[in-house]
């Protein structure tokens, strides 16, 4: 039982890999900025405040935004604010894409360690892959599942299971890290992976009744190399020990 | 009858004040090379000529070029391939995105001289907005007519009509700059304005059987100001052999 258990690492994407939280909050911020430097006649603050709610009842993917803020603030069409809330929103993405600080060092690390590396996402697939590749992140992953293609969300079970066949990996040799506990972590778990809860973001602590799912937690994602370590170790005396109670 | 005859200048938008056509084919390439690039199995060549084909068929504002090219090329859906494309299509619209030669000095030298500057164009207005808020030529502008807000396109006379209700103006007192001799030079002079046909692209020597509407043809957007000047000149002398005939 001294051989290696653990062959695979998926990776939630956003807030994992990604930090598209914070992104996404800088890029709100600066489309109401700048639709309000083009004649947008309202406060910041009530702007930003219908644009968060707007967004919370029709979902981030909604493709109409800016348009529909205009109307919350009762106030008659115009294209030219609506794309000067594109202009920076967009801007704003492109130029403050980043990866979750020691992400790129995590996923270098185990890369020569031998571990097959994965992203299972939820989203729009062309809009989580324009993350992966603006990032050229795409060569350290040699599985990218996106729950769109498959028609079900986080935590179906069924995302997590294709993941495993793609990679032909059984449950426990893979490992799921991400920052949601009820997505990630519950769905994982439900299906036999190991599970590691990245506590990062503003929003880490939500979800807490899903917590006991989670088998380690981290705050660094640097962690991971000697987590997967310490799982391996645990596993072997695991085994050592169950060794010892069938004879 | 020496009094200025021409108050205001409108101009198209797209190969007249921004070089729209050859910042999309340079962006229609960039997408078709990134996507080889991320594994696309086709050769370039026949990618872009279904690329080209798929765009004269589906319209340029067709939201789903990048799907729709799989298709045609027979391959399975894959938002990578997409979502390569889209990456490299947007960077390049946004980084080689200019004004025309000689776009913005002319636009300041005739608001040196008091014209009244406007734009009528078709197309999307967030999109066209978005090239006038990114060049930074709104300051330019006191009128911005989208033929969309109508619900027509050019050269319907109902856009030419509104865009000189808006300025206060009649037709004789304004000129329509454009290079598209049917939509833009036919429409405005069947509302009676002045017309200058800006000879421009590759495109320019289409729908020459409109060429009739085009009061002058300039071959650089710098000579506006002097024709201007001749068109001032040649109505104050037609006034004066009025002044004579009506003796």
């Amino acid at each position: 039982m001294g051989r290696k258990m653990i062959k695979a690492v998926f990776f939630d994407l956003d807030d994992t890999i990604v930090d598209t939280t914070r992104l996404a909050e800088m890029a709100r911020r600066n489309a109401i900025e700048n639709m309000i430097r083009h004649g947008l006649p309202a406060d910041f603050d009530t702007a930003y405040g219908e644009l968060l709610d707007l967004i919370s009842e029709y979902g981030s993917n909604f493709s109409r935004h800016f348009d529909y803020l205009l109307r919350r603030l009762e106030l008659p069409y115009n294209p030219k604010w609506v794309s000067a809330g594109v202009i920076a929103y967009h801007n704003t993405k492109i130029a403050y894409l980043k990866s979750v600080r020691g992400a790129r060092r995590t996923l270098l690390q185990l890369k020569k360690e031998g571990y097959i590396l994965g992203i299972i996402t939820d989203g729009n697939p062309v809009k989580q892959w324009e993350k992966i590749l603006r990032l050229e992140l795409d060569e350290y992953f040699d599985h990218v599942l996106i729950s769109d293609e498959l028609g079900v969300k986080k935590p179906h079970p069924r995302i997590f299971r294709k993941a495993l066949q793609r990679a032909d990996l059984k449950p426990e040799e893979a490992v799921m890290v991400g920052d949601r506990l009820y997505s990630d972590i519950y769905g994982a778990k439900r299906v036999g992976m190991t599970t590691v809860w990245f506590r990062y973001g503003k929003y880490a602590d939500r979800e807490l009744e899903y917590l006991d799912y989670a088998d380690l937690t981290i705050e660094r994602l640097e962690e991971i190399p000697r987590v997967l370590r310490g799982l391996e170790i645990e596993e072997s005396e695991a085994g050592a020990d169950k060794e010892v109670h069938s004879d």
